[in-house]
């Protein structure tokens, strides 16, 4: 199986021409020609040839130490809520087929500035919500790869592009990473700017999908400095690498909706990352080491009910206007978010939205005790089949609390991926980035003496 | 000259069918037939036989007491940057030439399910910004209506509807209602839900043009309980019918940067009209009573560039993608703020969100020392000529404040209207509504006291 590959990496031969966009380009075309066909992660592609071309001016930029950023050059897939000039975004609904925005959204504009080749639109579930497209896990082709940023979490995960966009309102960034395997970040909400990009509501987030933390991070920051968050908001801060890797000193250690239905497998692999992070000096801190988490913890069991009311009211409209145009082509699960939109009155909106508040307050006043939150990314490894994008109940954490997400592919559950979760207080993306680093390179140096018997 | 007419005064005769909204809807549109010609408020209108069949069900809607809300049959003109799926939206740029959206926006799906009649998309200058439309003003021929909501303002003034939604980011709401003599009101940030308006920036907000306050807020009132703010925002608060009138005791009068270029008439007109409160027992606090005022008067000072810089950033992305689509159909104030977009980094606009953040502290403190501020709408009446729209100087207040403006038809410049402008504080939206009840039930009285020699 080819696998995630890091353009990041590759990057430190450009310059001297010892590799170059273009053969890292090769490397992914070849892996679309090899598993295309079974995983299905693009819903439209661009032409080779172009794509081929665009690298090439890239490598002729880095060679001349003139990349315009650190992703010159780089593939990317866009997943197909987000708008793009020269292919259609359909939505991941009939409704949609073929339809152009006659734009770019900012962030694509923004790739396209940094030189980012946009090789593809990436399925998504309809309206990014629950409703499965195609696509396949690539490391296990009888299981969902997750959604609903299912295509870019499948592409990078199979090596047809670095990096490639998403959105989250739930689980749809954090739980496709957790089920292929690779790095999956949502940013605090408003880091992105979501112009062009159809996702509107109060919990959604565009993100990326990456081979490697470095790209998640670059890929982002590249798009925040030219054209910020949304509006009003500061948009991403941080440096445009990576952050210095850094290692917490206390972590928090959450439960979330998730522990109650996680695996066993899943539970021992967590327990275990515990206490390899325990040995390499960090403190971790559960709701039975603090009556604050405990708290905390109780409030955010109410995360997917809050989030269930607070989205059927959000998109009441305009999922109305589809079924007034043809409600034949909206899914059932669709249809029904309708009906319960319908019933629901503004006071049910206004009093959810003032519970989300609170749990928010609680979780900023965490900040007095860890550095980030460490948990699963999901309950387990990617169910069977393709009809479920599978459960969200660890991933809505960061979506309901607005917070910074990170999924990394450190885990493992019967022999598939599992991301381990990091969690970062209100804009402090930059610092979840260096705390993932550190803890990434703590293993990597763990590792490294248990092989010297150490 | 025929004038604003109140569709809600005129629901009082609709449960008897003394009259109906298909009689009002008639005065619609014979005021049409007799001035669109010289006043070219409308895009595009709807067919005059559909208008009257909407008409005829909400009359009987009305007479079984079973109307859908104190709009329903109420004609409404639509600013053309918000989508509507049975007409065109064209942004007021050829660019956007015919297009469709397919959709309804939030509100206006809102207003047709309250039983409102869109009789037509309004006219509005290029994007909702500077560039303008061929709308004239009612009142003189000569003259702008002001903008952007030309066209919205205009058509409420010739009586051609008794409401026109608008947009604001700096002065589009306030400075047309104004320059055309009718009410106009730009709520709280966040206050309407924006789905579907192409008004996406931190300083815009949805609004009316309306003839009278009652039309204005039953107008609002209607669309938020049924789709609220923008998503994450509790929405436009407060009764369905216009608050309970409430005699103010203390209001804070300001300059705002309008106050240095206004014009003598105007400025009388103010100093009268203070007097007339202060004869009815309102106190006026203004920045030779309190330091705090004073100071809030000096950063106010900075809300014209601070918002010029913020909308250059904000506006780059999507303005670029359209310079990109041919930038001959960009008029040159257009192109021009591209350029001032392309020339500012992050860094830049985030120091300006920072300013107006400290700004909008300062207001939200004068909060305990009066109910409401009172100013001027324009430093004058509408200028002559269609070339501009006018001067923002006043009307930026509400806009950089993010707070709800409303703009009163109480004064008079040289035998032309002149607004009178009352800002509320945050999500204080009902109250200013119930103290410009107040106000203007003032003025009554001592209208009556006047001629009975009192």
């Amino acid at each position: 199986m080819t696998g995630a590959t890091s353009f990041i990496s590759a990057s430190a031969d450009f310059a001297s021409g010892k590799s170059s966009p273009r053969d890292f380009l090769e490397q992914n075309l070849a892996a679309v020609d090899a598993r295309e066909g079974e995983i299905e992660a693009f819903v439209v592609r661009l032409d080779p040839a172009l794509a081929r071309a665009r690298a090439d001016e890239a490598g002729k930029r880095w060679r001349n130490g003139a990349q315009r950023s650190a992703i010159d050059g780089m593939s990317i897939g866009i997943k197909d809520v987000i708008e793009t000039i020269d292919m259609p975004t359909g939505m991941g609904s009939p409704l949609y087929d073929n339809w152009r925005g006659e734009k770019d959204s900012a962030s694509v504009r923004a790739l396209r500035d940094a030189g980012a080749i946009v090789i593809g639109k990436t399925v998504t579930t309809e309206f990014a919500a629950s409703h499965p497209g195609p696509t396949r896990n690539p490391h296990d082709l009888a299981r969902t790869p997750g959604g609903s940023s299912s295509g870019s979490a499948a592409g990078v995960a199979a090596g047809f592009f670095a990096a490639g966009l998403g959105t989250q309102v739930v689980g749809s960034i954090v739980r496709p990473a957790s089920y292929c395997g690779v790095v999956g970040f949502k940013p605090t909400f408003g880091a992105i700017n979501r112009g062009g990009s159809h996702d509107y509501m109060s919990q959604s987030s565009q993100g990326v999908l990456a081979a490697s933390l470095r790209d998640a991070w670059c890929t982002l920051a590249a798009i925040a400095v030219r054209v910020g968050g949304d509006p009003g908001y500061p948009g991403l801060e941080g440096p445009l690498t990576l952050p210095q890797a850094r290692a917490p000193e206390v972590l928090i250690g959450l439960e979330t909706p998730g522990w109650a239905i996680a695996s066993e497998p899943a539970r021992d692999a967590f327990e275990n990352m515990k206490a390899r992070l325990i040995d390499g000096g960090v403190r971790i801190l559960t709701r039975r080491d603090r009556p604050e988490i405990d708290a905390f913890e109780t409030m955010l069991m109410r995360a997917l009910p809050l989030t269930r009311l607070i989205n059927a009211w959000e998109s009441l409209w305009p999922l109305n206007t589809y079924a007034d145009r043809d409600a034949s082509k909206l899914s059932a699960v669709m249809r029904e978010r309708i009906v319960e939109g319908a019933e629901l009155d503004i006071g049910a909106y206004r009093a959810a939205l003032a519970e989300r508040t609170s749990i928010r307050a609680a979780f900023a006043s965490l900040a007095q005790i860890g550095e980030a939150c460490v948990t699963l990314s999901a309950p387990g490894p990617a169910p069977l089949g393709l009809q479920s994008t599978g459960d969200p109940s660890f991933a809505i954490a960061g979506s309901v609390l607005g917070a910074p997400a990170l999924s990394l592919p450190m885990l493992e559950d019967s022999g598939l991926p599992l991301g381990l979760q990091l969690l970062g207080f209100d804009a402090a993306d930059a610092d979840l980035f260096a705390i993932a680093a550190g803890v990434q390179g703590m293993r990597a140096k763990q590792g490294m003496q248990a092989q010297q018997g150490m």
